[in-house]
């Protein structure tokens, strides 16, 4: 009998619910309207219903292997307990997986939003037939998983792929982790966003002072749009973004030299604007990136825009490939499955 | 029928050779008086002699499974090829395993020096009993190798634990690969020298600057003496050396979430100079080892001089340690005599 798995995406405002089939196939997609802010328990009610409604409608013809759910925050995978989440006040030491599983009667698995983000892009997007891949998601802040052999790498404590607090210039700008110039603090939305205002503060930057004192939704996308529109303000923030994400990709590479990695997350959005110096970085800092390059690493970039699979691996071809995430938000829907089946 | 494999370290200016049972018993150890400036044919003859010798005598009452040859550069696994080495002109496109494949009649395999390192030190040493483990090896330069679940993690194309060219300072030191800023630029025996050098010229080190001329042995070994003396310039050598060491080791932490970190090498031996600034930089620079470190690193790292062996994971201990290798030189021939077992 073919099966599925249920997704779960409770990582944003919204909680979003997929059934996806063994193989792959979006059976089913829903976002509910419950917000994380109704708390703990309010958001367990609901989502459950929402999973038996769907699974019921699925379970017709298939069967209902268990449900995988992606959240921010660091998991004891061993207990199904969150251990620590700024996002999920209320969620801490309390037995997510034991209460889920009870009501739901099948297997149940609690992962990391980016480590699901990882493994749906490996399965389905970016990196699909690549076994070896490692996800920077560049959100407010980076994410970061690492997918080997086909599966999630927790490390000992569940904490592997912290990229975006890898230190990427000793005495920069102070991170709230208590480190100075984490990666997140040059190359996140945050960090776009601090940038502007500093350049707003030093007075030289006028195009992007006006769009932020009359563009009620002034945040990264519209100083990307300044950027593309020419500002040089604008540019040089992103140019400093693709030098410190250069910095960090170098890093991964030098010490992991996977087949791919996928950078992901709403700022890869601005990829024209950031990826020239990356790609300048990587060259330069990167022996393992050196040795490895495609010659031309942003047409393979935008093949991969288009929905092309490298079949790196089994082609034979050894190269670093560097592009962007093609699943969007879904990809943590698609990995959220993809574990729940994994462990079924 | 017990069995032993060959382990052969080809890498500095001796060629030395052990027989290792599968239990990870030293059975006979050589050093052979051939120098690698003699050039690839009267190395390999020597070597395979010398082999041939050894196994001959422990055939007596075991099976010899294979030989592992630990080599400095890059190795392309699949082709026994060495890719590339600074160290072995004459060596690279050669093919080496076949060769010597040929004339011992039983499996070889070449792996990267660092890769055996480490590998002999999870097997037997530091890290024993630990499944997921790096090991930095602090030499003229500094070399790197993964362990993961008692495997060398290859990456793609042979070439993962390039940890010597993480970039630890953006605009700092230049560095012989064309990146600036490279841990090995500032944590090596080469880097103590620099900055000594630095000092020297700076006409501000009188100590230094007296050891330098008077001393012909003149190099790491001698600053990390003055340091101990109480020096100041060789303390702040080393106080450099530990801030930028711990900066490579918080982005390993951080990335990967490993159990344990192993420090081996030459100049490992001045730990004492360096290891404050190393811990002071781990803590605030690593959100992952803040959360996982030893209430006491420093009396762990002692430990691990006295041999303890420290079960980690089997003891359901999540933290994460960093201590000093255990076996020396000799962990690159206990680990190319693991590799070569575990391929037989």
């Amino acid at each position: 009998m073919p099966s599925f798995s249920i997704g779960v995406d409770l990582g944003g405002t919204n909680l979003r619910i997929a059934a996806v089939s063994s193989e792959g196939q979006l059976l089913e997609k829903i976002t509910l309207g419950t917000k994380v802010i109704q708390g703990r328990d309010q958001v367990i009610d609901e989502m459950c219903a929402a999973i038996l409604g769907l699974s019921a409608k699925c379970k017709t013809d298939r069967e209902f292997l268990g449900a995988g759910i992606g959240v921010p925050g660091i998991i004891d995978m061993a207990r199904g307990v969150l251990r620590k989440s700024a996002n999920l006040p209320g969620w801490e030491d309390y037995p997510v997986r034991a209460e889920i599983e009870r009501r739901l009667e099948v297997p149940v698995v609690l992962e990391n939003d980016a480590n699901v983000a990882a493994l749906g892009e490996q399965w389905l997007g970016a990196a699909r037939g690549i076994a070896n891949v490692a996800t920077v998601t560049l959100g407010t802040g980076i994410g970061g998983g690492i997918v080997l052999d086909g599966k999630i790498w927790h490390g000992m404590n569940g904490m592997a792929g912290e990229f975006g607090h890898v230190t990427v210039e000793p005495e920069g700008h102070p991170c709230g982790c208590g480190n100075h110039g984490c990666a997140e603090q040059y190359a996140s939305a945050s960090a776009v966003m601090r940038m502007a205002r500093e350049a707003i503060t030093s007075g030289e930057a006028p195009e992007l002072a006006r769009a932020a004192s009359s563009d009620p939704e002034f945040g990264a996308k519209a100083i990307y749009n300044l950027a593309l529109q020419g500002d040089e303000h604008a540019r040089r923030i992103f140019r400093t973004f693709g030098r410190y994400l250069g910095i960090l990709l170098a890093d991964l590479i030098n010490v992991l030299n996977l087949g791919m990695y996928v950078i992901g997350g709403g700022v890869s959005s601005a990829w024209d604007a950031f990826a020239p110096n990356m790609f300048e970085e990587l060259r330069e800092r990167s022996v393992v990136y050196a040795a490895t390059a495609p010659d031309d690493p942003l047409r393979i970039s935008v093949l991969g825009d288009q929905g092309a699979s490298f079949e790196t691996d089994s082609l034979g071809k050894r190269e670093t490939i560097i592009t962007r995430a093609l699943l969007g938000s879904d990809a943590g829907l698609y990995g959220a499955a993809r574990v729940a089946e994994a462990a079924a």
